[in-house]
């Protein structure tokens, strides 16, 4: 499928992240008075939805549903509105339709926030390559893999209250650290301050009995970029034996804008040929990866920005599909809005590995910046960026960016 | 403190779970086309607090707080809301007030509901004798407790949408699992189905930076009784090395009636003497526990209940007050309706364990119930049934029962 073009100039270049092709949703504040409510990117523009709803040009059946903060009561209604959605907006928005420049924002004026209330947050590790290298680090290469890895898509539950959107900064964490030569940990600022790049799947139907991935797949309503900020040090004292907790509670940053699965669906892939044949519950019934290019970007405080990593989304081993479906086999309810971290991902080069754990060895070997300083870990005032795309016949499916600047530790969490 | 007498007679009694020392607060539903709404357990009636306030009877300074179903919206006022509506449904309960026969409604004519809508669920292993009961099934008592148990209340964030009301069935989870002798796992219903002795806390404030210990117990709105449900095959599998996931996801169990902390003061008591001084953050500035005695009853299908274990809440290490200051450390918000599972709790008797793995010892040695059936693990039908109480001067504070019993599980989870 070729570029689409649309009546909005800036997104019929090869060059945006948001051409007709994309229509990513998202929820911004334009300021003055007005509500934060949803709109789609087109070009470096945003198109006003609530605005179209209230004028009678979108609408979706009755209630009005782009007047909250939130893409929450869109997903409820289902895949069949999804799509009679993306329809509306692609005949609005295309060229030879009618400009409708009255309902246009300038994505330089607004704030974005949250697109989604986040239920519930689960978040996996099932990038193959990723797991490889934590366990290279900590157990040997021998060891790497846990017995189970290659037959479940291994997970555990977040915090939903600690999903930001991208701009927010994030502060390093008190905890327990305990030092390599100690007995007992110290209470204290986060050392080993890390990021994790991954995909966000955002679940858009409910379900309170067991899913089939093909099922799973119909019930995910986008994707998003999430770095799953990571406190190394407090990770390793407190995962034994039942798994992180305050080590990922400080903060997850999700980007602004939901790339739908229709968006996405010229590029997608199948997983990765299965090492050990899988559970026939797991099995993809057709390709459910999606290709897109991935990178992170790292600058110092005042510095210019230095890509530390590319990857590609297509390196996980299970599909949020697959990860969905495991998700419902003990009976657990899914609610809307439900996200899921993909894990991290990493690729086989060593310039791919997708958190400073992996690309500095554990501190092993420290990255140097082209400014001369390096990095083995996050330092106070270092942005992150993560950014993606899927890349069609000239034009490009983006998810935006998403970044988070790393700010210092409370010098007193008790003082008040 | 002796009883406090209330013209509701079947409140008066020694032997009731909700006399006007207690006060907890629930919602239920009265049928015949009204909606589910708040109120208070006084005897073995509920006072009806939706039509109080519709009557301005009960004013908490405002808009209306008791015609939802939930107690979200009186926790969001704050501790002096709290206190003051405490006050005021006192004085209308107690004897010599003017009775309100109009505004009480029978427990045996409703259904209870779940009393709060639950943000997040978090689940610790606060109970010493729990962790070192399964540390020894597992890896021997030398290596019972894990490096970190003494310094750190451990956690791990739970699934909220799995939370239900005392009186839902459980349905036995399919899950992956392992054989003792097997390389890989397979694809089937739960065979070691447990149940868990918990209690709940339910927190009432938000709070978005560390709080201290002080400030965690001012936090804490009340507790219920709390049955975690556990698939011990499902999580011997999955859990290494993020910790349980569909192993815990099926149900969690908690009981109907919120009894408040201000019920709870006259039982406050200590937590254990520390066997490794804590840090700092973490130590108790008062008696933060509560004695509550507590049991649990079990009943096969068509078959009498027997009590197989009996225990008290002060066996706790941790305090909610310590669990939810660990849990604020790295900066993760809390929200008001959060909700925190103790840990099991067992004491140091071999009858006062908290979960079948420990009473069976992971099957080693099977409970014989009266009948001459054994247990190592609960069979489908079975009821199981948590009650507790805090015994004061010729009264109870009660927290009535939390119950639910195992349904078979699917035949084929996929069959639509």
């Amino acid at each position: 499928m070729p570029l689409r073009k649309s009546w909005v100039e800036s997104a019929n270049s090869a060059q945006t992240d948001f051409p007709l092709n994309n229509l990513p949703y998202g929820v911004f504040d334009a300021g003055e008075g007005s509500m934060p409510r949803c709109g789609v990117a087109i070009g470096d523009m945003i198109f006003d939805l609530c605005k179209a709803e209230g004028d009678g040009l979108v609408d979706l059946g009755g209630a009005p549903v782009f007047d909250v903060p939130h893409w929450n009561d869109v997903m409820e209604l289902g895949p069949e509105a999804w799509a009679d959605l993306r329809s509306q907006v692609t005949a609005l928005l295309a060229e030879g339709a009618e400009p409708l420049p009255g309902h246009l924002v300038a994505q330089a004026d607004v704030t974005m926030m949250m697109p989604i209330t986040v239920a519930e947050y689960t978040d996996f590790y099932a990038g193959r390559h990723h797991a490889f290298n934590v366990g290279s680090i900590f157990r040997g290469p021998e060891n790497a893999l846990p017995p189970n890895w290659l037959s479940i898509p291994i997970g555990y539950n977040g915090r939903a209250s600690s999903v930001v959107v991208s701009g927010t900064d994030v502060r390093r964490p008190w905890g327990q650290l305990r030092a390599p030569d100690a007995e007992l940990p110290v209470f204290a600022p986060c050392r080993r301050f890390d990021l994790e790049l991954e995909m966000g799947a955002i679940i858009g139907q409910a379900s309170d009995r067991p899913v089939t991935v093909q099922e799973a797949d119909d019930m995910i309503f986008g994707y998003v970029l999430l770095n799953d900020w990571s406190a190394r040090d407090i990770q390793a004292w407190e995962y034994q034996p039942l798994g992180p907790f305050q080590a990922k509670a400080t903060a997850t940053t999700i980007s602004p804008w939901i790339v739908t699965k229709a968006a996405l669906a010229p590029f997608r892939t199948a997983t990765p040929e299965r090492e050990r044949e899988l559970l026939p519950y797991l099995r993809e019934p057709g390709p459910m990866l999606y290709d897109v290019d991935l990178e992170v970007a790292l600058a110092p405080e005042g510095g210019a920005e230095t890509t530390i990593s590319r990857t590609n989304f297509r390196e996980l081993y299970y599909s949020a599909a697959q990860q969905l479906a495991h998700h419902t086999t003990s009976g657990c309810p899914m609610r809307v809005g439900d996200l899921l971290g993909s894990g991290t991902i990493s690729g086989t080069a060593k310039d791919s590995r997708g958190s400073l754990l992996e690309l500095s060895w554990s501190g092993q070997e420290p990255l140097t910046l082209p400014g001369g300083e390096t990095r083995s870990f996050l330092e106070d005032g270092d942005t992150l960026t993560l950014r993606g795309a899927a890349q069609g016949d000239g034009y490009r499916v983006g998810f935006g960016a998403c970044t988070g600047k790393v700010i210092a530790a409370l010098d007193d969490p008790y003082a008040r």
